[in-house]
């Protein structure tokens, strides 16, 4: 059954997903003379960048979302529909989702990456993850709730599991989780919970590499190593998780740690959707795309993003899986698609490395940028400036400046809240 | 089990309910030398007045509640334990919740109040209720994907019925959540869904009585019904509902309205646990307390707030279920609690009747005070006003002061956001 869309004589393009990349290049083809059916599985676009802050109760949930529906609400010729993408028919030109068929013209794939267990399903069944809104306040609950498990016992063993937390994958997003709930640990839990004694949570970092942040340099991962070592975490470098069964994670180098807290943010995979070439699938399911971002072995099939892999001698696994990278990637494919309608040459794509920064607590983030590389109190600065930038949409920029100067000096969590409905406590 | 809680030889006053009532008796007991437990079933204090603002995409659900341990974190007397109460027992002087039982030798039940269907399981099966931050997200959730869905059909009837808010109650949380869905009926959701005619949605309101906020006076009952027939919201005064199925709600006037929508605020019953003598039960499953709020036929053991009803002939069906009467209440029980322990005379208990107000939408809201009833612009301002003021916490009134100033400047509301786990998708 095809879905209920304005008919239109225009060429359509359809784009899948409503992240960095997709989210910019509907924006971008402003102007185009083309019908734009954008869809996504929510009615907004995420920050996934500040996800790790409303799992440990910095941000408020709504602040780090925006509604898509608001961003377009002023184009007449983007067309939002949510929905789940089931399929891609490129021979018959049409995609299939949860809402019905949808024809197109051109079809851009920038859905993104989802959580990789490397096949343990223990772990896939036991740990956290981070992903999306509903998975990040579920984090703040269950977070919060162990503490108050913890109230319920003074068996010593059982305070070992709920208050240790184990954050697998040393890079950006384990980085600053761990460095949250060590400023958790220090600043804001023990007034909470006075009848604990904090000293006996522990926070474990495991990277499966030689040193965190492996993307950034040399100087950033010994600075984060130093900052968040200051906080007593515990930094367990060329380690793999190998199982975990909910209260004992198993480490490559025969250490047990008893944890009921187990956070993953140590890889990612592809968010295929099923219907495209198999020779188009790279490692790690990234599509193959050329130096134009189209699929390769399709036509007017585009991917952008974590998505998208473009393969050259500089660049052999691809880009790195960065909000820049989809942004400009998106730029890029907003001219080209013009360009391809007026049959004039493409222009390949060339990245604009403007450098990284990683926040990894209190006064303390490390920015890499070309010309310089550097990190504390200064680069701090710089986060929150950048962040609050880029942030979509002036409410959610003064609520998220609201929180952080509230958190900045009242060294305090404002949000330290479990919202779930109790129970079976009827909803509809 | 015992609950593990740290044992005192002071006397221990057992609070159950974190609401007004529950709030203001922990917090005035301060200096008092006794061991105050406090249980609540969240672990944050629910701001209910403002839950419609919620649903309706207004306010930030966060800004709404209060971390309760945030609140006591600097009384060392003050524990709180997140639990559910499940059975009082009177003459062992222990309650048996969901983590244990827990002794006391004072006990203050200040539960309020849960949703009452009267009986009618179809409703209760198919209405949306609001007594929650929950319930009041799901109920968001609910409005902005019946907007969705609608977009997907063109059968008229199908329009109709997703498009149909029927609210049942009009008392002040009924009269300010049809409001609300006037506002954006009006000014916010025909520029997100252009593809619909907003012309279509209808709004009813089904009030039993003979007029909207019964409990008001009959100026302020005139203004809202007028303000809201100004935005086209149907009114069906003397009229129950009878049925509704999830699609057809039938009224006791014989008019059946296809609707999809149903929101239930037309009843609440006392969240009585279990234990205490019947005798102590009024209709309404309300609790009777002398003056100083003893819960009568038992000793030690009080009840404040919607929970508890002082009858006297000035009021014979005890007073009103306002947030003022269950924080005037918890002020005189703690002077009283004093008292007991000093063995001095209670006092009894007088309600300082300070008025009542209920905001009917952008610009307007009605205002009861003794010595002036007025409505429009003015009270609409007291309102906001009060409403900032009385907010728990300094984050809280910043946060709802951007939202309010952002919504109605720009004739927007920002949070139009549907939160919630997509199908499978795991959280833990």
């Amino acid at each position: 059954m095809p879905v209920n869309i304005p008919t239109t004589s225009r060429p359509r393009v359809v784009i899948i997903g409503g992240g960095f990349g997709g989210l910019e290049l509907a924006k971008r083809l402003k102007g185009l003379d083309v019908q734009i059916i954008l869809i996504d599985k929510n009615n907004y676009h995420t920050f996934q960048p500040l996800l790790y802050q409303v799992a440990t109760a910095a941000l408020e949930p709504d602040s780090i979302i925006y509604s898509l529906r608001k961003i377009f609400k002023r184009r007449e010729n983007v067309i939002f529909r949510m929905a789940e993408v089931l399929r891609i028919k490129p021979e018959l030109k049409r995609i299939e989702t949860s809402i019905g068929e949808i024809f197109y013209d051109y079809l851009v794939i920038a859905v993104g990456t989802k959580t990789n267990f490397f096949g343990m399903r223990d772990v896939e069944r036991n740990a956290m993850r981070m992903k999306s809104v509903p998975q990040a306040m579920e984090l703040r609950n269950l977070i919060l709730e162990s503490f108050e498990k913890a109230l319920l016992t003074n068996d010593v063993q059982e305070h070992e599991r709920l208050m240790t937390f184990t954050v697998v994958g040393g890079g950006p997003t384990g980085v600053e989780t761990a460095g949250a709930l060590g400023e958790l640990k220090k600043i804001v839990l023990p007034k909470d919970y006075p009848e604990l004694d904090f000293r006996r949570m522990q926070i474990h970092v495991v990277e499966m590499n030689g040193r965190l942040l492996g993307t950034m340099s040399e100087s950033a991962s010994q600075s984060a190593k130093r900052f968040l070592e200051n906080f007593e975490i515990n930094i367990w470098l060329k380690t793999k998780v190998v199982s975990y069964d909910g209260n004992v994670v198993s480490l490559s180098n025969g250490k047990k740690l008893f944890t009921s807290n187990v956070i993953w943010t140590a890889g990612v995979t592809g968010a295929v959707i099923p219907g495209l070439k198999p020779e188009a699938l790279l490692p790690g399911n990234r599509l193959k795309v050329d130096a134009y971002n189209r699929v390769e072995f399709h036509s007017n099939i585009f991917a952008i993003g974590d998505i998208a892999a473009i393969i050259t001698e500089k660049t052999p696994k691809g880009h790195p899986m960065l909000a820049p990278v989809a942004i400009q990637q998106a730029r890029l494919l907003s001219q080209n698609l013009r360009r391809l309608m007026s049959n004039q040459p493409l222009k390949p794509f060339r990245y604009r490395d403007l450098g990284m920064m990683a926040t990894v607590g209190r006064n303390h983030a490390v920015v890499d940028f070309h010309w310089i590389k550097f990190h504390g109190i200064l680069g701090w600065f710089i986060w929150v400036f950048v962040h609050l930038m880029v942030l979509v949409g002036f409410r959610n920029r003064v609520v998220a400046l609201v929180n952080w100067a509230w958190n900045y000096f009242s060294y305090d969590r404002g949000l330290r809240l479990i919202i779930r409905p109790f129970k079976d406590e009827k909803f509809s």
